[in-house]
C-alpha cells in the first residue's frame, strides 16, 4: 500500500479537534454549534493560522460529511411527509431561485461586471444549502415539523434547479446556450429522483427485513451505506449534488424494519465526518482578499442581495402556510453553503471569474450561513407552537428528530 | 469547496460492495471472511477487472480503516493484560524478526540477487501484519485468551523492530547505515510508546469520566477519536506505523468509565471503513507481473521462507507458554500485509527493487495472509480449550471480545 503522508492524518486531526472546540466554545455560550464548527475552520484554516490543508484527504472527507448529513436527515424523512407538502416546497423552491437570480443579474449591472460574470455570480446565490439547512434543523429538533419538511423539499429542489442554472451559465460563458442539452439535464435528474424513490421504497415495503438477508449483515447498516454511495456516486454522475443522492438513500432505506437500528448506527458515523464538512466550508474562505474595499463592498451587496431576495422568494412561496411559518422558512432558507462555493469555485476554475469575485462569493456563502442559525430557535416556537392555533399541524415526531 | 471528481464517491462503492459480497460467500461457505474481502479487491482491483482505482481516496479510507480497526483492538486491550504478557510477546516479537531476516537474506544470496535488494526483501518480510491478525483473532473471539494477547504485543514489538530493520536497508540502499540515527529513532519509538501508554492510563484512571467532561461529548466517541487521529499522527510522524498510534490511543481511552457506550459507538465506524483495509490490500497485487516462470519460483521460495522463518522463530519465542500455544502463536504471526507491502513500495519509490521484485514481495504478504485465518479456530479449540489443563489460563472475557 502506498504509504500516506502523515500530514493527511494530521490535517483530519486538527480540523477535527478545532470544530469540537468550536462546538464546545459555542454550545458554552449558548449559540448555534455549527456556527462554532465554521468559525474554527475559518480562524485554523488555510486563510488565517494555516494549520491544515485543504487537501485530496480532508475535501474527501467534508464530502463525505455532507452525504452522511443528509442520508441521516433521509432516514428520518417519510416520502409521503415529503409529498404532503410539496406544492408548498415547489413554490418556495422556484420562487426562492428566481428572486436571487434576478437579484444578482441587478447587482452585476450595478456594479458593471460583464454579463458572463453576472451571470456566474447569480447562479452561485441561488440555491439553499441543502447541508446547512438540515443541520440547524436537527439543532432545534424542527426537522420533523411542517416548516421544516417544507425547508428541506425545497432546499432539495432549488439544489435540482440551481443545477440547470448553472448549466446555463456555463452555456453562456463558453459562447452559446444548448437549450437541448439543458433539457436533457433537466428530464434525467428528475427521472432519476422518481425512479430512485418509487422504485426504492417499493421494494423496501413490500419485503422490509430485505436489507438484513445478507448473511454479512446483521444489522441494515452497511446495506445501507452501499446503497447511499452508490445513490451518491449516480447523482454525482448525471449532474446533481452527492448529497441528493444521500438523502434519496436515506428516505428508501428509511423504510427497512430495522430502521432505529440503524439510525442508531449510523449517528455516530455521522457524527465523525460532519464537522469535516463545516470546518472545511470554513477553511474556504481567503480574507487577505476581502481587504481590498471594492471587494468588501461588493461582498456587502451580494450579501444583502442574497440574504433579502432568498428570503423574500421563499416567504412569498410559503405564504399558503400563514405568515408566521412563512417568515421561519424564508429565513430557513437563506444559508448558502456548499453548492454556493462549489459554483463559483467552477466559474474560478473555467476562468470566468477571477480570485477576487470567488472570495467575494465564497464569503457570501458563509456569511449567510452564519447569520441564519441564531435565529432559528426563536422562529421556530413562534411561528410552530401549538399557541399560534396550529397545534394540530405540528406534526413533529420527537421520538426521531434528534 | 473543490468539486471531488464523482468517480472517488464510485471507487469507495465498488470497493465496499465487492468486499462484502466477498464477506457474504466466504461466510456462506463456512471460510474466513476477511480472505473473502481480500480476493474480493483482487478481482474488482486494478490488476483484474480493473473496476476502481487505488487514488488517494480510497488509499486514505484503507489507511483509516486499520487505524479504527486497531483503535478498536486496544479498546479490547488492558495495558495490565498486555504487561503480563510482556515477556513471551518479546521473546515472539524478537525471535519472529530474526528469523525472517536471515532467511531473506540467505533467499538473496540462493538467487544472487545484489545485497540491497536482499536486505530490502528480507525487511519485507519480518513484519507481522498487526490489522491482519487482529481482524483473525476477533473473527474467533480469540483476542482476550493468553495466545491471543501474545500473538497481538509481538506484533506491535515486532512493527517497532521492522521500523529498526527499514532504517538500516534504507542505509544500505544509500550507501551507508549512520548507527546514530537509528539508535535515535528506537529511543524516539520507545520513549513515544511508554509516555503515551503511561502517561495516558494515568490520567484516565485518576479521571475516568474525562471524555464526558466537555459539553460538546455526550458520549466519549469524539474525544477518543480525536485522541486516535492525534496519536495516529504522531506515531506517523516520528516514522512508527499510524495503526501503533491507533492502537495506544484505543488502550488509553479504554480506561475511560464510558468504555462500553465507546465500544458500540466504534464499532459502525469500524465496520464501515475496515472492508476498504482488507479490500485495498488485495488491489496491491499486479498478477500480470506474476505469470513469468522466474517471478514464480522466486514467489513460491519467498514465502516457503516467510512462512516457515516467521513460524519457527515465534514458535521457539513462545515455547514456555506449551507447545500448543506456541504452535498456535507461531501460525498467527504468519501473515504479512500491509507493513510489507509499504516496505515493498518504499523500495520500489527510491529505486532498490523493480516492479517484478515488487509483485513478488506483495504476492507473498498477501499469499501469508490467505492461508493464515482458514487454520485458526481449529487451532485456538485444540491450544486454548480447557481441556488442555490450562483452563485457569484460559482469562477470555466473552463479554468484550466480540
Amino acid at each position: 500500500m502506498e504509504h500516506l503522508p502523515g500530514g493527511v492524518l494530521a490535517d483530519l486531526f486538527v480540523l477535527l479537534l478545532a470544530a469540537k472546540i468550536g462546538d464546545e466554545i459555542f454550545k458554552r455560550i449558548g449559540q448555534p454549534p455549527l456556527v462554532g464548527e465554521i468559525l474554527a475552520g475559518v480562524i485554523v484554516g488555510p486563510g488565517l493560522l494555516g494549520w491544515y490543508d485543504l487537501n485530496e484527504g480532508t475535501v474527501l472527507f467534508a464530502e463525505i460529511g455532507v452525504v452522511f448529513l443528509l442520508f441521516r436527515v433521509g432516514l428520518q424523512t417519510r416520502l409521503a411527509d415529503l409529498l404532503r407538502v410539496g406544492p408548498q416546497a415547489g413554490a418556495v423552491g422556484a420562487l426562492g431561485i428566481v428572486l436571487p437570480f434576478v437579484g444578482g443579474i441587478g447587482l452585476g449591472a450595478v456594479f458593471g461586471l460583464p454579463t458572463e460574470v453576472a451571470v456566474f455570480v447569480a447562479a452561485a446565490m441561488v440555491a439553499t444549502s441543502v447541508g446547512i439547512t438540515s443541520e440547524v434543523l436537527i439543532g432545534v429538533n424542527a426537522l420533523g415539523t411542517r416548516s421544516g419538511r417544507v425547508i428541506l423539499g425545497a432546499a432539495v429542489i432549488d439544489d435540482v434547479l440551481a443545477m440547470i442554472i448553472l448549466a446555463v451559465a456555463m452555456g453562456i460563458a463558453a459562447g452559446g446556450v444548448d437549450l437541448g442539452r439543458i433539457g436533457l439535464l433537466l428530464l434525467v435528474a428528475i427521472a432519476f429522483i422518481v425512479i430512485v424513490v418509487a422504485g426504492g421504497t417499493g421494494v423496501l415495503r413490500r419485503r422490509p427485513s430485505l436489507l438484513t438477508e445478507p448473511v454479512f449483515a446483521q444489522t441494515p447498516f452497511l446495506p445501507g451505506v452501499i446503497i447511499m454511495l452508490g445513490l451518491a456516486a449516480l447523482a454525482s454522475a448525471i449532474g446533481l449534488a452527492a448529497l441528493i443522492g444521500a438523502f434519496l438513500a436515506g428516505m428508501i432505506v428509511g423504510e427497512s424494519s430495522e430502521r432505529h437500528a440503524l439510525e442508531e448506527e449510523v449517528a455516530p458515523v455521522a457524527a465523525f465526518f460532519t464537522p469535516f464538512f463545516f470546518g472545511a466550508i470554513g477553511a474556504q474562505i481567503d480574507l487577505a482578499g476581502l481587504l481590498d474595499p471594492a471587494a468588501l463592498t461588493l461582498l456587502l451587496a451580494v450579501t444583502a442581495v442574497a440574504v433579502a431576495t432568498k428570503f423574500l422568494g421563499s416567504f412569498a412561496g410559503a405564504l399558503s402556510m400563514g405568515a408566521r411559518r412563512a417568515v421561519l422558512v424564508g429565513w430557513g432558507m437563506v444559508p448558502r453553503g456548499e453548492v454556493g462555493i462549489v459554483v463559483a469555485g467552477l466559474g474560478l476554475q473555467i476562468g470566468v471569474i477571477g480570485g477576487s469575485i470567488y472570495s467575494v462569493v465564497v464569503a457570501m456563502a458563509i456569511a449567510t450561513t452564519l447569520i441564519v442559525p441564531p435565529l432559528v430557535p426563536g422562529l421556530v416556537r413562534w411561528a410552530e407552537s401549538p399557541s399560534t392555533g396550529r397545534g394540530r399541524d405540528l406534526d413533529r415526531e420527537p421520538a426521531e428528530a434528534r
